[in-house]
């Protein structure tokens, strides 16, 4: 028997699943963030998990920014040890098995078409909202990076030159409206609550709270003229809309809601929730595992 | 010894071109618009280009909406007796040799993404501006027609909301700027000269004439932002312009300066002119040919 490994590298802990072909059989959270100088202990994780089959292949996600022909690590905020290091080639030589690294969120995103809301389309768009947003288009399994890794950008495309400021250097980003900052300021604009997670507005929302429903309502109607965008130029089969408030039913119904009301030629895609939740990423790795693992 | 066909359908002449492997040895302007009659005398015209050579496959564009997995057209303003007919089916059958359907504008850029201006280049994105805007995206040296044949209609993404009404029934969309009719009329606002071609604005604008340089500008700077976004989601590897005003270098100017003078993250690509001209067409007609070609 062998099995395929995938790792998701993230700030505060490292999840690991285990797959016999596309089957889960383990998933495990090593806690803490990972260093440098872990890497031989993660290896010793791995090869634990695999009790004793035989590693035909790992996916490591990274935190960053990769290159994905020579999967040297560009830039990692969270991992900086990770950056100019090619993290699979390492875990390959410890763990001895063929090694692939993969950006995290592209990882989620692929697992996400191919295993979970998107199983069964050919030509996905996921979009993931957290405090970034970011897109992935997935297409007969393939999440492509674009030609400098640079691709799924869809959270600094500008909506209006006269917007707020962006961190990226623009003004009216995506971003700048449906990012969880800028929905927790909303927030406190109308409330006064201060702190808290954006899954507060959207259980708020879920409640009726005719505030949440506005920062949602402004929220979905963004996220409604970047999509019809997007449906313009891609055609995608299904949109799936991911991440701490992604998932609100309220948002997505607003934005179908504007799709549909603001729509002429184009062909409305399905808006469905993402379903793998935070394994995404892990099993987006196991994924690419496959296809560099050997046959076995 | 065999040869690829490809054929251009247009609403004035169809186009061949004969290829062996991927030289071409042959193009012919078969002059008039095609009629359902005409398939047969058609195909005789393939079998005579020919020669006595084994025709291996022809590739067919379609001036109109084809659902790519099936091949039969939906619908075809141009040549309105294709609408329901599988037109690569009835070649095929005539001349006795796979055969494929293709939209026509996806045929030229496929064909200017790998013959053309990208050639060498995996990523690349194919604008031509003529009275309409389209798109391309070609990966790997597939032009992506989107989940239901749809994809690239960057000329209907809206760029203003309070912009001028576009036949789409959106308003503020690039073609309200940059499509030829809008390009002449702004020069007849400017000058008071009616009639004429883009090319005469692109003449002018080339020569030093202000007014034809205004009217690029503000064409060129809506190119920029629909192209800004573009990159954020895409990261093409290259950005090709085609079609009437496309080739013009004033307006390639002012696209390139307009993107380097506002991206802030992103990965600006290189903006070039297509290079294959009014034979793009057929030349990716042929491409597709040799996909379902029988080897020989």
């Amino acid at each position: 028997m062998t099995v395929l490994l995938g790792v998701d590298l993230g700030g505060s802990s490292t999840k690991v699943v285990l797959q016999h072909g596309s089957t889960v059989r383990d998933q495990r959270v090593l806690p803490g963030r990972l260093s440098a100088d872990g890497l031989p202990g993660l290896a010793a994780a791995l090869r634990d998990a695999a009790g004793g089959d035989e590693i035909a292949g790992v996916g490591v996600t990274v935190p960053g920014i990769l290159d994905e022909t020579t999967g040297v690590v560009r830039r990692s905020v969270n991992l900086p040890w990770l950056d100019g290091r090619d993290v699979a080639a390492e875990v390959s030589a410890l763990v001895g098995a063929p090694a692939v690294a993969m950006h995290d969120g592209r990882a989620a995103a692929l697992a996400e078409a191919v295993l979970g809301a998107g199983r069964g389309t050919r030509d996905v768009y996921v979009l993931t909202l957290g405090t970034g947003v970011a897109g992935a288009h997935v297409v007969d399994g393939s999440a492509r990076p674009g030609a400098h890794g640079a691709a799924g950008e869809i959270g600094h495309v500008s909506l209006d030159p006269e917007g707020l400021p962006c961190g990226c250097g623009q003004r009216g980003c995506l971003e700048t409206v449906v990012g969880a900052p800028s929905l927790l300021r909303r927030w406190q604009q109308r409330t006064g609550r201060t702190g808290g997670a954006v899954s507060a507005i959207s259980d708020a929302a879920d409640a009726g709270d005719p505030d949440a429903r506005a920062v949602l309502d402004e929220a979905g109607a963004a996220l409604a003229t970047a999509l019809l965008g997007l449906v313009a130029v891609l055609d995608p089969g299904l949109v799936v809309l991911g991440g701490g408030v992604g998932e609100s039913g309220v948002l997505r119904a607003r934005v179908e809601a504007g799709l549909r009301a603001r729509a002429t030629f184009h062909v409305v895609p399905p808006v469905v929730p993402a379903g793998l939740g935070r394994w995404a990423g892990a099993r987006g790795a196991a994924l690419a595992a496959g296809r560099v693992a050997v046959a076995g």
